[in-house]
């Protein structure tokens, strides 16, 4: 983990004031698209959302970047931007995520990656990256099993599971360093790779990892399918500026994801482990706003279908996500804003590098130059133009009444 | 030269990813330019442009910034800023751009400048400061008979003729330095001016360029016209990062000046020397995909007619661009990219800051807010936005599925 920009953060910290105002921060995962041919309208112009289109017309819409142009966000640095921060130059990896992600509580020091169950063959060659995507029943357990691996030396070893065939380990003990490369080979037919300093102060920590592999292999000796692991995502832990500290705001996340989850207590949020349901993500955002004012809720099913590539499942989820907007704002906001951490189009199956539409509806709105509701191609001409990912959030707070004046 | 943009470069760096797309980088020199009264069009809006309408409505335009607002970028940074560099972080001086330009072989530490004859009168006052515009063939064996000019020290003095009146010097040998003014006074009536330090590690070189002016003046005096030199855009040649090692591609260019020429070959592309003739540009650029995916033409009198400030000849010259366009996309590319360098408005007869329209083609291209073809007024509600020059490659080779994710 590294906060390298700070100079940006403290000066949004220096300006931060209280107020009373609730915000309604909703991401719809994945939500830019593209269309299927010219002419034709995306993802998100094709989708019945009349809540959607009323924020958008009653306020001001823009295009974010989440990260550079060109490029095409991971969950992390896509979710870092739209809490404010320059995710080039602050970063979590994915093992700190992973752990976060299922409610350990990690501590400064501690490294942390993502484990993969993998299938080897007699070689030790990796046959199977996702070993055979054994289920959670099979995973959970061995999770369990891998455990508390002595590793000697006074450094404490903790697994715990994830989900399916994923789970992630946390070595706790002075002097850890987690600048590692990952040992997934991205291949089969190989054997893995050994654990290798990225920068020499890690080179205790690579022989830990190195002990942990043949330990768990040794432990996982019986099993068929997920006989091996793979780690990947090496990280430190230390905590980033918290939002509340940062912001003067109370913040809490419903989310039924455990990535979500994970870069919400990143940034010290409350989080509230919702399913997957409009019922489920309504009642724990009531639930969260007795006691906090600004809601983070993650609408994650968007981009899965994107990465399905199933346009029409895309559009219904789209739908189903105006639904459940619908239904939050009955709890009463003063401030709304929706966007995607990135976009994930049907017609290219992943994450890419396209701008995220995104609106911002509160009682300080800019009329945009056209109203044709929430679209990609609506909100080009949108008043808050097209504008970098972490530049958003600034403007939220300042629509909630929650940044003061800069100079006299 | 100077490289200081490598944070920026090493994140493109290390998303760079192989593909066999293959991408059309259609450079149209000072593309942009401005209407002769309210109301009018420009000279793109005039010129009968069906090709670039198309590729335009098909895919996403925009309008670049090439340096920074309200500056009239040279053709140096200009380039620079369409090949992903921040062209205010590197820089390449003029002469080592007449070196690269007429294929001349620099090494590592080479000091070069851009020469150009001069007339000098009898007190050694300049009168012409292009020696009445001799031709090239007075200025090549002029440039041939200063070459070797014999300097002491171990310092090889190496010579070459460019075009017409301009020549390019480099000086090879230990502990040289570029960082000296030039002696061109930019007026006539008055002598040249010295070489002068602008750092004072360059005082040798400054010596060694002072000999040189010296015993060239001695050798040309027996000339009418071109019996002085003039050096401007001394700077040390160190390479920089290639475009092959950067982005991962295998880059040419099809070029006929030489300005175009060197600033392809300092970030390492193969140069093909076009003669300026729509035949010629599409065959050689049909000979540089045999081993080339990355191909940057470059298409020139546009620029010369709006330096001119012949309002009708740039507009048949962009119609011309607009044939040769044409005829590029049958030899058949994955992404396709138009744009200029700068502006050159005939009514402003110069480079000037106005953003330059620009166009991406490709198979993921985001629907433009109205179908209006491409030119100045219809490029500001395109789908890129208004973007700065050095963001528009990674845009480009994201398109093109040469930019991996970032983070997880």
């Amino acid at each position: 983990m590294k906060v390298a920009d700070m100079d940006r953060l403290s000066l949004y910290r220096s300006l931060a004031r209280p107020s009373d105002s609730r915000i309604l921060y909703y991401v719809i995962d994945g939500l830019g698209g593209l269309r299927q041919a010219p002419g034709a309208p995306t993802e998100l112009e094709a989708a019945a959302t009349p809540t959607l289109d009323r924020l958008a017309d009653e306020g001001s819409t823009g295009l974010i970047t989440p990260v550079a142009p060109g490029v095409a966000p991971g969950s992390g640095p896509g979710h870092l931007a739209l809490f404010g921060f320059d995710p080039l130059e602050t970063t979590v990896g994915r093992g700190v995520l992973a752990a976060l992600g299922v409610g350990f509580e990690l501590q400064t020091g501690d490294v942390a990656a993502r484990i993969n169950f993998c299938s080897l063959d007699g070689d030790g060659n990796v046959i199977d990256r996702r070993a055979g995507r054994i289920g959670s029943e099979i995973g959970a357990p061995l999770a369990q099993r891998l455990d508390g691996i002595d590793l000697g030396g006074g450094v404490e070893c903790i697994v715990r599971h994830v989900k399916e065939y994923r789970a992630c380990v946390v070595f706790r003990g002075a002097g850890l360093d987690g600048r590692i490369a990952d040992t997934d080979p991205q291949a089969t037919g190989v054997p893995p790779l050994a654990p290798r300093v990225l920068d020499d102060a890690a080179a205790a920590t690579v022989d830990l990892a190195t002990t942990f592999i043949e330990r768990a292999g040794e432990l996982l000796a019986d099993q068929d399918k997920a006989n091996g692991v793979l780690l990947r995502g090496f990280d430190s832990y230390h905590p980033l500026p918290s939002f509340a500290d940062l912001y003067g705001v109370r913040p809490a996340a419903v989310a039924a994801y455990p990535m979500y989850r994970g870069v919400a207590r990143a940034v010290g949020m409350a989080v509230f482990d919702a399913e997957d349901t409009l019922e489920s993500r309504v009642e724990l955002t009531r639930a969260a706003l007795e006691e906090h004012d600004f809601l983070f809720v993650h609408f994650k099913a968007t981009d899965s279908r994107g990465e399905d590539g199933d346009f029409d499942a895309k559009v219904q989820q789209v739908e189903i996500a105006d639904e459940s907007l619908a239904a939050l704002l009955e709890l009463g906001f003063d401030v709304v804003m929706v966007t995607g951490d990135h976009s994930t189009p049907a017609t290219y199956k992943a994450h890419s590098w396209h701008p995220v539409p995104a609106l911002i509806w509160g009682p300080h709105c800019r009329a945009n130059a056209a109203n044709d509701g929430f679209g990609e191609t609506a909100c080009l001409s949108g008043a808050l133009g097209s504008i970098r990912g972490m530049d958003l959030l600034p403007l939220v707070l300042a629509q909630a009444g929650r940044l003061g004046k800069f100079g006299a």
